[in-house]
């Protein structure tokens, strides 16, 4: 499955502000391989360039020098459509009664539809299939006459998760929802601000981390220094995505204090101390599983194999063979070690299961490669609930997990045993402070559901045709 | 200079209708060079492509495929701005309250900046720094619950030029402004309906053409036919661009009966009535004055000769050589031919003086070439006024004949004598029959003029980067 | 059809040689428009760039300025078969016990194949499916010591039609077959020396024409100047390529002091002498027919119109509608103005019948268009034989002139009748000088001709796939 | 440093072998990343692809269904000069004699100056800067008339290190060098042959490892099967690169019957023995150190940690910042996890140090990081001498360890203690059987040095312009 969904990076008071938006989008590349965008100003004009690939195939040299100024904003996406990708790129850009401004957004609005339909009917043009840009039209028709009031009255209407990064001639502005579901810190470069999706794309610009942005913080960077807001009263609990932890951040990322790579080792340290298994070797589902399975070798002494070989040159336009070739979509991706693996007991760490359809086929490369038993363990509880908060997952019946039980779900990947992390394991593996949200977990949604899928919605009227085949 | 503008097509109820738009956008290429775009559907979505180029070199054969549907509107266009031309395709896109729908325009409206001042102020985002967008917002604004009633409604708050393509799902619509400023005409192609900028268009597919639509008329085509209404009442006298008959429609098409080379051909017998000359030889300046130079020769019996050589691979992306070659612009379009000059008397015939530059390079390699006489001859009056019903026009002050006399222009572009066509001889050639518009000579402004320039206004704010250097 | 073939540029001594190879490149894009390429030296080293498509389209401002150093020399051509294009380019470079040397080529070696055969059974490898290579191969393999001499022993071997440059570091090389078949002049820019197939590449960059190579000269330049040999001796009649008068060469070129428009008029006067015709217009085929259209009309009083509109921008990715439009091919190149033609008497003058497919479309289409009598008159008599000299030409079976007697011609293009120039009318335009190569008209081949057809022979065996589809 | 060099490919009988030709590149990607190409066969024509770039980005569905045939070799390359890229591609493609052959190449000849001199004053032309090249000459200008004789002839002509495939309208041959320098295996997929130089292109698609080609062994593959000839007589004895082992191999392939993973887990190990080290975690270079690390981890029981985060993305046209980022280059691919880091005592394994630069600039981080203490152990002896069998290095002067004792290498990295594999440990994870070339450690070069560089004579004499900048 494809689990990335967005990244954002800012830059403000830089001479180079978009050669460094490039390398932090660069370094936040794992959230979004679809799309990549960079706004820019100097001040006066804002400066754009977007399209769809990966940071290096989007931007040139040429491009980067038309992204003028010494502030920029930048974007990584994935798109679920990809016809449509060329058009749903970020940053978005309007202009409207104050001026120009651009926008990055991380995050679903759990009341688009709502709010979208409501807009139309009022005369408002969508230009784009994404969610984000309602905020703009919420702005452009507010009452207020000043735009910081007029982003704290749209902000007020939205619901759901968002971190967004806003870029106008002289400001720049961070905003979290009110629960933080999305990360994004702060960090120092000299005299200049940065604000990211993680901590990762400070380290490539040796910018320091100063700390993540609060639930409901609006933060407001200009040439008088940053600082901060909640437009939102009163302030309530927090629910960060777990699975920012589990998955999706980088593992040299530092979130809320606190190592992923560690935590990662932590979630496997505990997996094995719930769901022991006899075996020859701990083999990782690479290389995200990585540091789950050292922390489950490490726990139980298994010795750490890498088992599993990942190819790191698949790109979007793999052509695949007319015939077919058993499990080709898993080949071109992991070969299994047969010499390391003949007649083994296997404990295979992952970090997730969606479908099943990877960790199935992952199983029978094992067995063909001559592994004898197969213990499955994930260092996660089931993933039985649909992420509304901005992680882009399949509906409900297409979860492994939302309709099987365990021994349904070990059938269908043929492995020897299947065990999860519980939710109590994983909620002790992080100390048992909450603050977080588990809703693909517990079906308990902090935020609430939205009452109509948004991009049906809008996908279903508009088609543009795509340039590259 | 570049004069282009914009050209427009449709096609109706034709199993191959992105197929014969491509083709009609390439019969109407002289009407813009920077972008081309097209937008069908089949009854149920809107498929869309547009990038900057020629048509051949925006669209693929995979591009085409993709565009479904057996109706389509296609524009041709030239924009101001290289840097934002990527943004500023069309046909323009939108989706509202009553669906989608996608809208090609060829003309510039005279309020435009007040009306996008007062859609900003209630809350419009503008998308692009096109004009012909604030029809959109109208539409999307209407308090009318109707399609058909809410595009009369916005037309209704619109001034100056304009023919439009509208596509909906189940309609295709064609719209004239009051005055009929810039052509639009209706074919038939068995089946069929076509509705074209310029007649050459028909010629290509194999189309008749029918008629032109009337100034002030809303042509709806559908599955029950056409039919045609006037939201405009009441009706006013027309003011056809007269300059579409001097140089800007193709010599091979029609326009209100009457065929552009003839007309061409007419406006030079006259010019030679008005002002003869004693000469070896009359050289137009090709290919747009041939017809002119060729009715000059006829009248006066002075043989016609191609004395200059047109290049016709000049592209966009020229390069210069880095050191001066004198008068390279002019060089690499035009050759003299110096056997056929050298010693001789010359009368030259153009169809227009605006800046005057590219006259003064062609009398210097005229007589470089050894020619020893040059009477300049212009088939229309001097233009003195800036258009602003869509013809790109430079600056008042950049005009050649806004600020100087008969002789002061001879003396800028050296040639021994210079002659203009007289307003009265004009419209002689035209039978006085009146409905032009010839505000470029007169200053006459039949649909009044806009209080601020709207390009500027909607230029400066946000760029888009180009992705071709 | 299409009767490019080639065209070549040199530049020595010059600081922006490569720029002004491409300037060059573009006036003599008419010769050649599927692959162009240019190949430079700074006097150490030789620098090459070369691919398929328009001198524009093949080099960019990054590899011109790779061009290094102050002489170059450059080639446009037609190569037959699109899948080789790619591999196909010229100059040619090869590594050689003598340095580098590149080599660009305009003609065809009569006998390649039998050259070809014998250097391949002593071990040449042949990389290219282009006669030219031979050349390469010949030098390579000379018993000579000096490249010069290495040079003449090779030129000595070959047969046919050749206008070669070569460029080595300290040298530029300019050769005329024996014959001197096709045009190669010599002219001056400044400091700098020049060489062109045509006099209208020296215009653009505002050089000097100086004259035309003799045959069988082999001009030498270098930091010394320029000095000629002749080194196949007894020198021989020269017979020039008739075709490039009356076809090929620009009308703005000079060849042998003869301006070519001057000329291809008075083939038109003639042809109006030998086949008058009582008519209302004559009509040119555009734009090659234009002067002996020109030519016809001022000899016989009857006025020139032009009736076919061309369009110019036909490129060579033109996408064709799948449901067939009538004679498709000729109307998106012609487009003829019916209000001029309707009931009208035509004379139509073209320069030349080859398969006569097209001949018969303009038939069509003029009468479609309404007129009365189409009197089609050639300002060169019937092509009867394949050219082995240069000009791509289909086999003789496919000649219209071949097998039919002139009433058949006619009936074959449905004309009301139809003439061509006499062999004789076309010499007495020339004063009876002699001195031309008139094979496909008379059949009679001054360098003989080649045993066995070389391209068939290379081509069949190895394929390079196209990256453009 | 870039350690790459070349991977072929071939598959004889098998419907979609330019696909499976394409998926096997795919597997040798490691092997080669500027350029990327194959060739097929029908058994009639052969048809030829290649270009700069990965094997993706290289082949579209268009170009590999031009591939025709059911039978092809591909190869993969690492180019030291980017410039001559697109002219040095392989597989190489020649007409000859005996019609046209493909060769794809992997190693380098030790003769080469010696014979292309010898070869250029026969008149030989060589095209291309790559040494695999003359085999082609040397078959072209064989005096026998059977192209195996002449290929037998020809590679007794040649010294130094080859891994050829070569591919005929009717057979496709496999041929290595006397000591087996480079790898090459055979494999089986159903009723096809295929040879690869690593088996990880058979688990691709699914074939069968049947052995390695033994040192000496040309194998002829065509409709009658496989059959094996030793042209070089008498034989002797091996000498396998031991670097594949070490560094080159994916770890997924099995060389000589040996997993690399397996040898790379004892060589670290090995290494542990032979240099312990009081530390907290060891930490790999990611990600060719991984097996060495486990391995040092395991006999140690230090824990395995992956301190070093790689990023993936890292493509040739990364931009970097002008203003200079401290150690931008290693940032780019490397970074440190903080957190995990401080405070402790690392063992850091390495799997090679060349000129030490990224070493210095790895502990540097490290220690920016807070580590104490940086124990650095290199799976494998100093490397002190360049390698003339076909991988890229540096100048000898350029090479860490060939002027350092081991205190002045510990210096210059500034770790706190630095150890090398001994050459004995290095044997001993081998069992001592011998067969290897282990001439970068030792010196000793089995198959001799070249008496000139052979680039360089190539290089220097003429430069292809590259289209993409």
């Amino acid at each position: 499955m494809r689990k990335e969904f967005c990244g954002v990076f800012g830059i403000w008071n830089h001479p180079e502000a978009a050669n460094l938006a490039y390398l932090g989008l660069y370094a936040l590349q794992h959230r979004g391989q679809e799309t990549a965008g960079i706004c820019s100003t100097d001040g006066d004009r804002l400066y754009h360039y977007a399209d769809q690939g990966l940071v290096q195939e989007v931007f040139t040299r040429s491009t980067l020098s038309g992204l003028k100024g010494n502030a920029a904003i930048g974007h990584v996406r994935y798109s679920t459509t990809g016809s449509s990708a060329s058009r749903n790129t970020q940053p978005l850009m309007a202009n409207y009664w104050g001026g120009s401004l651009a926008l990055a957004h991380n995050g679903n609005l759990t009341n688009a539809a709502e709010l979208k339909k409501r807009l139309e009917r009022k005369g408002a043009i969508f230009q784009t299939a994404m969610d984000s840009e309602i905020l703009l039209h919420l702005i452009a028709r507010s009452e207020e006459n000043d735009f910081l009031e007029a982003l704290k009255d749209a902000l007020r209407q939205i619901r759901g998760a968002y971190s967004f990064l806003i870029l106008r001639p002289g400001q720049m502005i961070a905003a979290k929802d009110p629960r933080g579901f999305r990360p994004l810190c702060v960090g120092r470069l000299g005299e200049s601000y940065v604000v990211a999706s993680e901590s990762c794309a400070f380290d490539i610009i040796g910018a320091q981390l100063v700390r993540e942005l609060e639930a409901g913080e609006m933060a407001i960077i200009g040439p008088e220094g940053i600082r901060s807001e909640f437009p939102i009263q009163p302030r309530i609990e927090p629910s960060f995505c777990i699975f920012e932890h589990i998955y999706f951040a980088r593992p040299d990322s530092v979130i809320a204090g606190r190592s992923v790579y560690e935590m990662r080792k932590r979630l496997g340290r505990q997996l094995a101390i719930e769901h022991p298994a006899v075996a020859d070797m701990v083999v990782p589902v690479p290389d995200s599983s990585n540091p789950a399975a050292l922390g489950y070798s490490q726990q139980t002494g298994i010795p750490f194999e890498i088992g599993l070989i990942r190819s790191h040159y698949v790109g979007r336009t793999f052509i695949e063979p007319r015939q077919s070739i058993r499990d080709f979509g898993a080949k071109i991706k992991y070969n299994p070690l047969q010499q390391l693996l003949v007649g083994k007991r296997l404990v295979v760490v992952d970090d997730s299961i969606v479908r099943g359809t990877t960790a199935q086929k992952i199983v029978k490369m094992l067995r063909a490669a001559g592994a004898v038993e197969i213990h499955y363990r994930l260092s996660c509880p089931p993933w039985k609930n649909p992420c509304y908060y901005g992680i882009d997952t399949p509906l409900r019946e297409e979860l492994l997990a939302s309709s099987r039980d365990l021994e349904a779900m070990r059938a269908y990947i043929a492995a020897d045993s299947l065990q999860f992390l519980s939710i109590e394991g994983l909620e002790r593996v992080f100390d048992n402070q909450g603050g977080f949200c588990m809703a693909c977990f517990s079906g308990d949604y902090p935020g609430g559901r939205p009452r109509n899928h948004f991009k049906e919605i809008l996908e279903a009227r508009a088609v543009r045709v795509a340039a590259k085949p």
